[in-house]
């Protein structure tokens, strides 16, 4: 069995398919293994069908997050329990954050996108502002106009992907939200309150921007939870973006009437 | 002016009242201060008066989550500049999450809380699991049963804390939900399956929980934002523990019917 789990596995990094392997590494079968990729499909067994279909949920997921680990299980797949230890090693792209504006949010919103494994680039045009120092979590520090950024990395931006614009400046929002509206990105939101992002719509609109492009922004950004500093405005912000990525209907910030943030 | 201010400051602290005061050490009023209790009653001034209701609303906000950090502002107090720094300094004791259970889900809700800044208690009566090794993020790990460590800290525990249950298992979630529910604790949520979250209703009625005091109890836990990994359900937690605590209102996964997690 674990040739053609082998070759699979092979072949699906070769073709740049999203792919998992699991390991059992702790319990009564030792080296068994499950095969899974993005489109459903498994080979292989871990030894029970309760525990193949839970440990094939969790790598489903994780494919999606892009991380890989060690999970823990009971005999037959139980989530609570610890006879069994399973690396899951996914060979997938991480999601990327790209985050428009160094600002005191920027921070916070860079930390908790590493915590659930994105590949964070901040980008600002100012560069006294857009430092590694302020910015050691992220990944790239890029001191450039949105745009300008967009125009080099939006091919490669997808559905598992995000975008937040957190100046509040129409010089770098509208150039940011222009830019990421012809990408692929999964997520497009834009921080700003009420007042700003009706200023902003009308800039948008004298861009050319459609009505029908704009729904696809999120603004006011984040979801409806009244999270007030950088820290709870960040996981209102991930609230949203993984209620988005898993279709889960929550009262959005940018649904509402009230005032904000 | 800066006389008054400190006595009043020495004062809250003696007192213990929660109390944050935030100086301009950026900007041309440097040194200036602004002294702002937990009541909303505030001394002092920065220089301007949309300058001083902007980081008055944010020394309360950071107050609730018990953090000090400099913030920076437009000369008026607009949040997207960076003319003026504020290091608002404040003195309250950090939020407190108490996590019952060592399993995966905790080291991903631990770094959460970390990140909120939270104090963070790891618990679980089983030794091999409540290690610091697995841990490292948590302020404390203890290894005793969860009504033992209740008896010890309950009476501690406030409207700003958080328990979170999360071993799936009636023999110590029953008595985490039974020592907890008579502290004040603002949040209390129980990890599970409707399946599993039922057979504990059960045995917690037996117990001599009352249905009232059931009420208290979110479970399934967290916000219905469809997370799946152990970090993305870490943050529909923590966007339900923020939703909770700023009286906002949310679809709940505890409020739904169907399938969860």
């Amino acid at each position: 069995m674990v040739k053609p789990i082998y070759d699979r596995f092979r072949d699906s990094i070769r073709s740049e398919i999203p792919v998992a392997l699991a390991t059992l590494i702790e319990g009564p079968r030792i080296g068994s293994k499950l095969l899974v990729d993005e489109s459903g499909f498994s080979l292989g067994s871990l030894g029970g069908t309760n525990l193949d279909r839970v440990v094939k949920r969790d790598a489903l997921a994780m494919l999606d997050a892009g991380t890989s680990e060690v999970r823990h299980y009971g005999s037959d797949g139980e989530a609570r329990q610890h006879d069994l230890s399973v690396f899951i090693e996914c060979h997938a792209r991480r999601p990327h954050l790209v985050i428009f504006g160094a600002v005191d949010f920027t921070r916070a919103l860079a930390s908790q996108g590493k915590l659930l494994g994105f590949r964070v680039t901040v980008c600002d045009a100012r560069e006294v502002f857009a430092t590694r120092r302020r910015f050691p979590m992220a990944d790239e520090v890029v001191v450039d106009w949105p745009d300008r950024l967009l125009d080099r990395i939006g091919a490669e931006l997808g559905p598992r992907d995000a975008v937040c614009v957190l100046t509040h400046d129409a010089k770098f929002d509208v150039p940011a939200i222009v830019g990421a509206l012809p990408t692929r990105v999964g997520y497009l939101g834009a921080m700003g309150s009420r007042q700003t992002h009706e200023k902003r719509v009308q800039r948008l609109l004298e861009e050319g921007v459609t009505l029908k492009q704009l729904e696809r922004v999120r603004s006011p950004i984040g979801l409806d939870i009244g999270g007030r500093t950088p820290e709870e405005t960040a996981v209102s912000i991930f609230a949203e973006i993984i209620a988005m990525r898993t279709g889960h209907d929550a009262p959005s910030l940018s649904d509402g009437e009230g005032s904000i943030h």
